[in-house]
């Protein structure tokens, strides 16, 4: 007898069966309708790349977490880490076939060995948005508008948006004579609703003095209505063009009716990313803590590496699989285990011809419906409609299973109506 | 000035811009409209396994060709080189979750580094989808179903497929006593096309003589109706279960309608490929010469290496790239450039909350329009339209942008409507 392989999958790696793999569908799905209705357009660019393209400068973390090996030509070579660093070449490469401000999305699946604690994985998908080649206020708002719009229409609930300028927060920096030590002031307040306020003050502190410390904390404090923030903010860091940059956001929002749900948030910073402008978070009202389900921000020159053209962008990275996490929290993720609304119960094997050309007739009409291929009882048939989670199932006629008088059972009322027609079961589901 | 990294790609590699994705995008969503209708259901598998894995007990090309390597921990991996043998693994690990017969679609990349040359790629896209256990007629004929209504419908033209049975040869070349040597035959019938007869004549006669080479070639030339070529076939090979699959199937064939466009082709045999029952090839009546766009067949059983379970299946595999070659060279590939249809242009940048809120009217009217971000000349913006592939183009009223009357330009006429008010616009796109 033959030794077995254990069919075991990579520690961080995951199989989705199909009810999970239905769930992540159709979320994308909505997704992408959202993107497309805004002229973004999709690309798509290889899994693997040459090593020196996606570690740039680069080093650190990235380094360690990279899936980075020699091909068959002895070539230095990588999976992509993520969709970023990927784009930045694309847009060096194609620059002169592209039209800017360029819209682009890009949904796609990323690597990174990293450690697999608090569900971690090595494998998982990004979801990109950005529009490159456009440094102006209608650009940052628009990024905005998409959040705006999709976020709450797919997480089924309400969604808060947080928003900041780093320029703002920079500028305070230099007012206050520690803009040398901004690493280590923004690696700390990144950290505020971790670590909380006092441990905060303390880092704060031993980096800057107390006073400075202060000072900073109580500036990424600063709350109220938009316009009280932005007031503040101003106040504390003097008026230029950043705070003017979020006084225009703001007018673009009252005239789009998209204030609501909206924050000003001094404190929000993206850490250590390669930010320069207008900075976004976003969170589950009902459950801020698994942290923000869609960040991202405007950055100044992305394909700086490759090219000497500069090209300024914004966007940012829907967290699907924390958005799912999420949703499933919630009791809100999409549970269908089935794309067919109707089967068609299998009481002649020989039949099933007559079969596929009854339930081609739904198809047609826009009814997925499955013809089950296995002669058996019905009520065994019945289960597996049940297992399957379809409500509907066509008993067709043993002598003319075609044109013939049919049976439907509601598998969720265990009811059957006899002496249907086909035609009559179609007009029911497109009503 | 920094030394710039050239934003250059891996051989066998490609970047999808816009156009190529949008136009592969829409062909997958079709196909996958389809696959649901039949109640296939979508499942995913990492793209890096343990090699062990993958090659199982494999060697020859799959091994000279796979994407190996050392991970982090020391694992010996390797990137996925087709679909079918993760989902393989995938149904020995999942088997006591899963509803038999498992009707399942995976449509996603795979990675083989082989020769670059005739339009090769080392990283394309795979589009399979199998029913899992079920060894019936109704099974095989299902398969052939999918093939019939989605390949045509996908494709925009006429599509001639090819059955076999596996079985039915085998039967033949036993009665003629060279059953042992059916690799080198298989091998040499499935060239048929390429080398022609009189060379596969010569093969033939030298593994197996020449009368026997004469025989098997009349056998794989075996032609005319369904029916003819059944009973052909039958005479040479002797009538047995694999010939009654075939007229079971015909039968099938017959009640749903589906005769037209389906040939019973001795010859196919797919060569040296695991399968074992049924098989199929499938090609563009126009363009026969690229080969087939869809094949596969039946396989005994899927899992021996990973299971003492027994699981026949029958799947067949869409060439996504291939179809595409020959769609484009049949000048019937979708050549849109954008999924939006109307686009708002910017006449003052300030106004962009306005005309966000004015784009979202038509948005949620199932109409994508994009919103240009750049206040430059209206002549520009036609221009930007145009190159964006978009025909209509809203100028809103400079002063009262939401509410005020607009002017409506139709890019392909150069025409404009004044005065127009954007239900009224809304109302023309939706009828």
């Amino acid at each position: 007898m033959n030794t077995l392989i254990e069919p075991k999958i990579l520690k961080g790696f995951r199989d989705f069966l199909p009810p999970a793999e239905i769930a992540r569908r159709n979320l994308i799905e909505k997704i992408e309708a959202f993107f497309r209705s805004y002229g973004f357009l999709p690309i798509d660019t290889p899994a693997l790349e040459y090593a020196e393209i996606l570690l740039g400068k680069g080093g650190g973390d990235t380094e360690k977490q990279i899936y980075r090996f020699k091909d068959h030509g002895d070539r230095d070579v990588a999976l992509r880490f993520d969709l970023t660093v990927p784009l930045a070449r694309f847009l060096a490469a194609h620059m002169h076939e592209l039209t800017f401000p360029f819209k682009r999305y890009h949904i796609a699946k990323v690597w990174r060995g990293e450690n697999t604690q608090r569900g971690r994985y090595r494998e998982f998908t990004q979801c990109d948005f950005d529009t490159i080649g456009s440094d102006s206020a209608a650009c940052d708002f628009e990024i905005l508008h998409v959040m705006w719009n999709t976020l709450p229409a797919i997480a089924g609930g309400k969604i808060i948006i947080h928003l900041n300028h780093r320029g703002v927060f920079n500028s305070f920096l230099s007012r206050l004579g520690v803009l040398d030590k901004s690493v280590e002031i923004l690696r700390t307040v990144d950290k505020l609703a971790k670590i909380g306020k006092d441990e905060t003050l303390n880092l704060l502190a031993q980096a800057v003095g107390e006073k400075s410390g202060k000072e900073i904390l109580d500036y990424i404090e600063i709350s109220g209505s938009f316009e009280e923030t932005l007031t503040a903010m101003t106040a504390a860091a003097g008026a230029g063009p950043e705070t003017e940059r979020l006084r225009q956001i703001y007018l673009s929002m009252v005239d789009a009716g998209i204030t609501e749900n909206v924050v000003l948030n001094p404190s929000i910073t993206r850490g250590l990313d390669y930010y320069t402008g207008i900075v976004y978070e976003s969170f589950l009202a009902e459950l801020p803590d698994i942290g923000s389900i869609c960040s991202g921000g405007r950055y100044d020159n992305l394909v700086g590496l490759y090219s000497r053209e500069s090209l300024p962008g914004n966007g940012t990275s829907i967290g699907i699989d924390r958005l799912i996490a999420g949703m499933d929290a919630l009791g809100r993720l999409d549970s269908a285990k089935s794309y067919a609304q109707i089967a068609i119960a299998c009481v002649n094997e020989g039949s099933s011809g007559a079969y596929q050309a009854l339930a081609n007739k739904l198809r047609k009409s826009g009814i997925p419906c499955e013809v089950f291929l296995k002669e058996e009882k019905l009520t065994s048939q019945f289960q597996t409609a049940e297992k399957k989670g379809i409500q509907w199932l066509i008993i067709p006629d043993s002598e003319k299973p075609l044109g013939g008088q049919l049976t439907l059972r509601d598998l969720s009322k265990r009811e059957n109506r006899e002496g249907i027609k086909i035609e009559e079961i179609i007009a029911g589901f497109v009503k």
